[in-house]
């Protein structure tokens, strides 16, 4: 079975309020649906989310470069030439959020083909995942409140913190806050998304010393070389690369470096073929891993979940799956639902998703 | 002066022939031209060279970063606020072709607006810079005949020669061949563009041991992480970091991880703001620098030599400024011109470029 085209649909949801972080804010999903098409019928469907402040991919360019430039490259190679398809995938620099989403489609229309569920062929180690709630900027009390209505409404017990802002004491304050709130069960990490310098971060660990963090991620700038080497030599607790590892040479490096003890996989980023790659280098230098979400829709959280389910290392901590919560409208047919904390895996062939089409051309912005 | 406006415009060039190196090969300029209005009538002017393979940029993706993106978050700064504009780009990552031509275009007008050059204000360190010409890939006695043609035509002593073919003999032959044929006194250097494995690299760099190369650039590729730190340990000649260092943080990683030992320094991917500070961070590390091509027009040929002469660091090096000359036309209404194997800087105002407005309309893209 060939790949016959390839389409990039842009498309536009509104989130319910927006989202706010060190890094920037979103107040609408302008994302580019990538649909894999083959001579034999199938189709293969992964969602690509632009982030300009984190990887400088725009609706645009990934609209542009999957259309354009994958689109040609790719079509007339079967879907199992997954490492040919790397391969020419790899020649363009960067871009890694469009390229995963033409990754993840063509190992959607393979599953599809030979009829097994993409997280079956990935590994097949479990059928669900723990799911971990972020929580975004807010005065503490609003952030006490959503972690409360989450708790209460999905059964969901890790959270992730936002933290980065300035003064640093206003993320201190949230996460105490945090943890009086829900007590000393449920587990608590910091995101700072490159938001403090180093000095801050090491001041903001010290004081959030005993709230009994589980990791945190991304403090500081991924070009703080030193800076960060010397934070991870003070930090007590793991200290989690996310941005800053975009493929397996930057996760090599930041480890190396001492400037990272543990890697969040982005499927969204890394798509199932380069994630793997990922976990393997992780797992090969006894790396911790979380599966993090690159602010993704149903169909982007779906992709997330059945990588993450898939292998051992990926299902053993809380994956970050639940983002879509915040959007007012999906594109899937049928709803992702967060029960007692955990999300199912789809089964099915391939990752089991259906595309509302009405929704989908209400949606569509190329109409 | 404020910046009323940035223009970015499409065009497209001809070579006379394809370029041919490791990582891909180009046919025509598609360039962007980029042009920061100020509300004070004067107009700053700069290159954009898209290079998917490189930086993962495209046209139309620098297009539309820099009229949809940087234009509305950098209208109303003076034109003197250069830091607040680096801020406001760097907020958006990647993306270094984009930023460096707005960088250098906001130069350019306050260049105009101060009526001094550019490399006055940067460094005014010289007047003018030696020259280096690259050398692309073809049968070893036609890259003969062409370094002896441009020598006999411009002057030109230094050659930068494309080498990471498989097999990889076929580029020891065409540097035997150049050093037979050009003799002692020319300096040759190498570039691979990452074409070569690192045990590729070392036989290569084993085999042209009596060539008396000057150095050897981007062998193998950024992410051969350990391969080209072990090359570096072996090699004795110096090993420039290129296309993996395209900000200073990258440079950092290079150098303090072994990977390299000089650093190639392109305006056309740090414009001038970062440039600089790239060129402090070598200097202050006590590393040597080239002024690199990044296949660029004569307007970013301009720009690298106002850049280069301004720092004795970079001026002590023949640059690479030739590139311009396999294009079939360019926009400049005054062309550039290599003598005895040097290229003035455009003195007057600014950068002192004058577009060719019916050349511009000639092969702009967009109307």
């Amino acid at each position: 079975m060939k790949i016959s085209g390839i389409e990039a649909i842009p498309y536009a949801i509104p989130y319910r309020k927006p989202l706010r972080f060190a890094s920037g804010e979103v107040a609408t999903a302008e994302h580019v649906l990538v649909r894999v098409h083959t001579d034999g019928g199938i189709v293969g469907t992964a969602d690509a989310p632009p982030r300009p402040f984190t990887y400088g991919e725009t609706q645009v360019s990934v609209r542009s470069i999957v259309a354009d430039h994958f689109g040609p490259q790719l079509v007339g190679l079967g879907i199992l030439e997954r490492e040919v398809v790397r391969s020419r995938l790899e020649r363009t620099v960067g871009n890694p959020v469009a390229k995963a989403a033409v990754d993840m489609a063509i190992w959607d229309a393979i599953g599809q083909s030979l009829g097994v569920s993409v997280s079956e062929l990935l590994g097949g180690f479990t059928d669900r995942m723990r799911v971990s709630h972020m929580v975004g900027f807010a005065p503490a009390e609003e952030m006490v409140a959503e972690a409360e209505r989450i708790r209460d409404e999905h059964g969901i017990s890790t959270f992730k913190v936002k933290v980065g802002r300035k003064p640093y004491r206003d993320d201190v304050e949230a996460c105490r806050a945090l943890r009086v709130a829900l007590g000393p069960d449920v587990e608590l990490y910091v995101d700072g998304n490159r938001g403090w310098t180093p000095s801050e971060a090491a001041r903001a660990l010290q004081e959030m010393r005993d709230l009994d963090l589980t990791f945190a991620e991304e403090l500081c700038p991924a070009d703080d070389v030193l800076g960060r080497r010397w934070l991870v030599q003070q930090s007590t607790i793991p200290m989690f690369a996310d941005e800053s590892v975009s493929r397996p040479g930057e996760v090599t490096r930041e480890l190396l470096n001492g400037a990272a003890t543990g890697i969040s996989i982005k499927t969204s980023r890394t798509g199932f073929t380069t994630s793997q790659l990922v976990l393997g280098l992780c797992e090969g230098l006894g790396v911790e891993v979380v599966i993090g979400n690159q602010i993704d829709t149903q169909v982007g959280s779906l992709c997330a979940a059945a990588f993450g389910a898939a292998h051992p290392l990926t299902a053993r901590r809380a994956g970050e799956l639940s983002n879509y919560l915040d959007m007012t409208d999906d594109l899937l047919a049928d709803p992702l639902t967060i029960q007692d904390g955990e999300l199912a895996v789809r089964q099915g062939p391939g990752l089991g998703l259906v595309i509302d089409e009405d929704k989908l051309a209400r949606y569509r912005q190329d109409r």
